[in-house]
């Protein structure tokens, strides 16, 4: 197809699209002459992609090449596939350092994760952020956080595995990490409210 | 003690325990002169909770003064506490509609939330967002994250039940909702790791 049938197919104007090509977002179609070039299936699944993680995601550019570098140049693993989406995902509190108590909690848990991981370096300054402001955060309650996330987490890794190809194995990753947080705050908010009616409805009888 | 001392106490500026005094977020002293009043624990506590509403939490001051109003006319039950705090609490997506799909959601989990709580609004327009991306949602995946989260909400409700007065436990439940957000998102990263890495090494042997 031509980049006009390209633009119609996927909703992206062709000045965007010329964007994308030029960015490295998008690869170069088979040269049909100087000035023209023929466009796949491989495009369309592309183009949709892209528009994903950046207008959906919020990624910047930067970012969004990454995940298509890691496309073009694939991971052996679905694993390596997820250290990808996890190094292209912004990640707060990246400075702070790992603090012991995280150590610990993961060690108890079981849980085989990189000593220094981004996951970690971020919920040891969430902890501490918390605390600072005067919330205390029981050590028992971060493990029985730690066991509902594990519930979350399973029905993300089983979303990724069951995916057809790596390009939609990384945009379930991506897009499913930065996406799906909305949707848990609210559904810990609507728990939250079903949970404290219960407990009142039951004290007054 | 003077307001000196309050500040001394609270590492709260006078200039800015003046501006709560204004502004109804802090109660006035007994008065012991036309220029003076002594300030008592009850004091120390509000400034604390103002602090950490304002600064560890990031309402805004009139969103902080609806929380100090609760408390100074508090409601029947704690569960009622939990109402006032979601209503100060930023929700995204208000605007939005509770689909069809969360209120099925809703009942077939056996939920008893409010069927315009701002928890559903949001959680209609997340999902919403997230199928927009090209995020395939399914509703069994829906069903098992709402299991998650209602561990993690059972979590809250005891910490919230186990305070030991109203301040206490609308600040448990405000700080608690904000501040814990970004914890369980870094758990839920550091899950998917240690799962994805278990599947990855099994896959191997």
């Amino acid at each position: 197809m031509r980049i006009s049938e390209l633009s119609e197919q996927t909703g992206v104007s062709i000045a965007t699209l010329k964007f994308y090509l030029r960015e490295g977002l998008l690869h170069s179609g088979e040269a049909t002459s100087a000035t023209r070039a023929r466009y796949d299936a491989t495009h369309v699944a592309r183009v949709r992609l892209v528009r994903a993680l950046i207008d959906g995601g919020g990624l910047s550019i930067a970012k969004a090449r990454a995940v298509v570098d890691a496309l073009e140049h694939p991971p052996e693993s679905r694993h390596d596939l997820l250290g990808v989406a996890h190094r292209v995902i912004p990640y707060a509190g990246q400075d702070h350092e790992v603090s012991g108590e995280v150590r610990a909690l993961i060690e108890a848990l079981g849980w085989q994760v990189e000593p220094d991981a981004p996951a970690l370096r971020m919920l040891s300054a969430a902890v501490d952020t918390a605390r600072a402001a005067g919330l205390p955060v029981r050590e028992e309650a971060l493990a029985a956080y730690a066991r509902g996330c594990l519930a979350v987490a399973e029905v993300d890794v089983s979303a990724a595995v069951g995916t057809r190809s790596p390009e939609e194995a990384l945009a379930t990753v991506v897009l499913g990490t930065l996406l799906i947080d909305p949707v848990l705050v609210a559904l810990r908010r609507a728990a939250q409210e079903h949970l404290s009616g219960a407990r009142a409805r039951a004290s007054r009888t």
